[in-house]
């Protein structure tokens, strides 16, 4: 009998434990890590608007001419390399950034000057990922709706050459995001190769 | 003895489920709501930047002069109201959006047109408390590294009347957040007077 009675209640406490479990990760905004589809292409991060936050430009170009047209431009980071990255200034494997673009627009409702967000036009994604990737990071743009994306190039292309020698930390353009440039400055994890004024 | 195991299991349950609860507390990236102290000043929302963001806006004005500082405002909400809103078109009491404010430049790094943000200049926060609040929704404003801030006016201030005149949905400012946009007019919240065009 006191067996059987351990028995039901370690059975209940198990199964307390998968539904609380199961719950907690029904409403985490972040995935395990990115995902592949079995011909190596990058699976649309679903859930990223509800990753957290690190900046926005606007018309931003590296170019000498600027875009015709004048796009927002929104990055966001998964949540637990965000963690990672305000204790150690660095990233973690598996980490993802978004750069997300938006139309523009000037007038509209109560709106007399500057700009605001309207149309989505996709995004990019940029996948640290050492075993899968021998370059250890990599580029995909998703257009529109698109499910999945192929990396940019299978080595070191016009993105990837770009981050290595401009990017503040690591593939991270931190210098363009102010509340991680302060963390990358107190952790001296800057590039000491990169210029991050003019 | 039976009764003894029973006792001791139970306890252990009850331990390592407040463990567990106290864990995903510790973590969540949203508050139980506004904290005020005990004179009524709004508590400095700390953990905003984890917070879900709804959009940017760059230089935006509602007079028609441009404002002197060309400055990028930020828009976070807390997760539970956002989660809320998705399902419902409207704000549950207790919501509390941010409004950031950054400094901006073009020319620093690589980069040759348009603008990014540099300097933290402060923020302001609307507060939906329909116990506190006779009007339901209250603003504040926080300046620098402020701990706490009053609300702008006992009632119906400024913001307030503007907010309840031409905000979409409710007192918030939905024809200037594109993702939350889709979402009110597939709910019909969207106020009947208000024009959402210019």
């Amino acid at each position: 009998m006191q067996r059987i009675s351990f028995v039901l209640i370690l059975t209940l406490l198990a199964g307390i434990f998968a539904l609380h479990v199961g719950r907690t990760q029904a409403s985490a905004p972040s995935p395990a890590g990115p995902q592949f589809t079995s011909d190596g292409k990058l699976v649309r991060p679903e859930g990223y608007r509800r990753w957290v936050y690190l900046s926005s430009g606007y018309g931003m170009s590296y170019s000498p001419k600027p875009d015709s047209m004048q796009m927002f431009t929104n990055v966001f980071v998964n949540p637990t390399s965000y963690d990672y990255f305000v204790v150690h200034g660095t990233w973690p494997d598996k980490t993802i950034f978004i750069l997300e673009e938006y139309g523009s627009t000037s007038h509209g409702s109560i709106n007399k000057n500057g700009s605001y967000q309207n149309e989505f036009m996709g995004f990019e994604a940029e996948v640290k990922d050492e075993a899968r990737f021998p370059d250890k990071w990599a580029y995909f743009g998703f257009e529109g709706a698109e499910k999945s994306a192929s990396a940019g190039a299978p080595s070191k292309n016009v993105c990837w050459n770009c981050h290595e020698q401009n990017a503040a930390v690591e593939h991270s353009f931190v210098q363009f995001y102010p509340e991680l440039l302060k963390i990358a400055k107190e952790k001296g994890t800057i590039k000491p190769t990169v210029h991050l004024e003019k």
